[in-house]
């Protein structure tokens, strides 16, 4: 995998998937000590990055495998992606999720035809029924982020906003559950002097612990607002891309994410869940002030429970 | 003024203001039963609109006469809008505002190095003081709308989302307060076929009894979460514009404005202030179903106080 294959999925991506802005914020640029350019993948079709990746792997898949239908197992916005593009291609989605899934996300993978399994909290007792499921079937399991055509379906959102941009990144941040989005990132940056950072939710971070490690680590994640990046391990494709391009791998606080939601809402009119306000939050720490002048944050998904959405308001 | 001076002005604000995304939302759509395309002029620079007028109107200005200041008076938008340009061309605002503007609205003004004078709460009493310290300084003083150069900076806004759509659009719906956004839209659809419709608040609806009588009629503007919208009487240079064109002005309530806000804002993730929500408060009572296939919503500013929202997303 690298950039030339990224680039190959944006072709087959056209017409797939949107096209979104690159927004800005003078008072965000303030707060930060730096230009921030926030890729708003919050605006993709099912309001999160998700989708670039899900579409690219099923539009690979051949016809006979198709129509035996596609599985998957997801906190989420992967789900709601699957679903979309497995109906986009005249099949079925069945997605196993928490029993804690948000409601939100719950009746958006309904809303687009698939069907939903709940199995257990964590991502392990959901990838078993996903793959008991696809045995029974003989249909594929797509996982979320441990996958060639996802890892560079994602890239494409990096790929995107790299020809969007006027003045050039000195430095791109990333959320990371798995590693889809950040690996992506890494394949389309090739070539580039962009300095990737990535951040995790405090307790949820094995990417961190991992490019310590030098190999994939587990953890046994957190409690966190932050139901997207809740991964067990990064993944073993993702590891390898992740550890050549990563430049420093963060942590951020519940309270630093919930932060950034509010100064996203307020400040540049845009709706993003804490997964896909955790680079902003990076950035609003002033981590990145006085060592870059162009930072862009891959403001990943807005899909956000409008009761937690009132509470950040108003803490 | 016509359609080709809204080019000129397009032209002369390259670089100044920004060009805004069109937002699509399926949910949206399923709701209105047409196809939305949403101008997210939120995202302008200032948060609104009002960015366009004031920036052409000022920069048309001659050099002797900026160094004298520009005085305004604003409810909140067109202030931030005028103190933001005052300030791009080397010159200072002063803007007289209502004594019970929003907190969010005066902060901006003065962050923008804007001195804010108050006077009363109606635009009468702004528009005196204002009037006032223009002759007292020999300095021009910038009305909100009724301005040919704020009306053709306005009509930026069509002319560009005109652009921007591949397919064609049927409708356009447009806010309208005294008519500077509307007259500016009216303009700019020149030559096409797009049906333009206004909405106002319940019970300030100055533009739809004016179109009525024939003549530019006064309201007595009725209380309204709308404070971009309560304007007391549609601008004269507006008036005759926005007759030849308009094909329906409607009326929405607050509650039906408050609705538009949540859903805009949890299914296009978008946050819209009242007044910019006003054009999807009308698309989402059902009004435009099987008339238009593709429908423009000017979504003008998305500058909303965090209790407000806060309110809404209960409610």
């Amino acid at each position: 995998m690298n950039r030339r294959a990224v680039e190959a999925a944006q072709a087959a991506l056209s017409g797939l998937v949107c096209k979104t802005p690159i927004i800005r914020s003078p008072e965000l640029d303030r707060l930060a000590g730096a230009n921030l350019f926030l890729k708003a993948e919050n605006l993709q079709r099912i309001g999160a990055f998700k989708a670039r990746g899900a579409m690219l792997a099923i539009s690979r898949l051949e016809p006979a495998v198709l129509e035996r239908g596609i599985v998957t197992y997801s906190s989420g916005n992967h789900g709601q992606a699957v679903a979309l593009a497995a109906a986009s291609f005249g099949t079925r989605a069945t997605v196993v999720m928490p029993e804690n899934a948000p409601q939100v996300k719950i009746a958006a993978v309904r809303t687009l035809g698939a069907e939903v399994i709940f199995a257990g909290t964590t991502s392990t007792e959901r990838q078993e029924v996903a793959e008991s499921l696809g045995r029974q079937r003989k249909a594929v399991v797509l996982p979320s982020f441990d996958h060639p055509d996802v890892i560079l379906g994602q890239g494409t959102a990096t790929l995107e906003m790299l020809s969007q941009m006027t003045d050039a990144l000195d430095a791109l941040v990333v959320p990371v559950g798995g590693g889809g989005l950040a690996a992506g990132a890494s394949l389309a940056l090739e070539g580039t002097q962009v300095e990737l950072h990535t951040v995790e939710p405090i307790g949820c971070d094995t990417l961190r612990r991992s490019l310590l490690a030098g190999r994939p680590e587990s953890v046994e994640p957190a409690p966190t607002i932050a139901d997207g990046l809740k991964s067990v391990k990064v993944g073993a494709h993702n590891f390898p891309i992740l550890q050549k391009r990563v430049c420093e791998a963060h942590t951020v606080s519940d309270e630093e994410m919930g932060r950034a939601v509010v100064a996203a809402l307020f400040s540049a009119k845009m709706l993003l869940e804490p997964s896909g306000a955790a680079p902003l939050a990076l950035a609003l720490r002033g981590t990145l002030r006085n060592r870059y002048k162009n930072v862009g944050l891959l403001c990943s998904g807005g899909n956000i429970e409008p009761s937690v959405l009132a509470r950040l308001i108003a803490a």
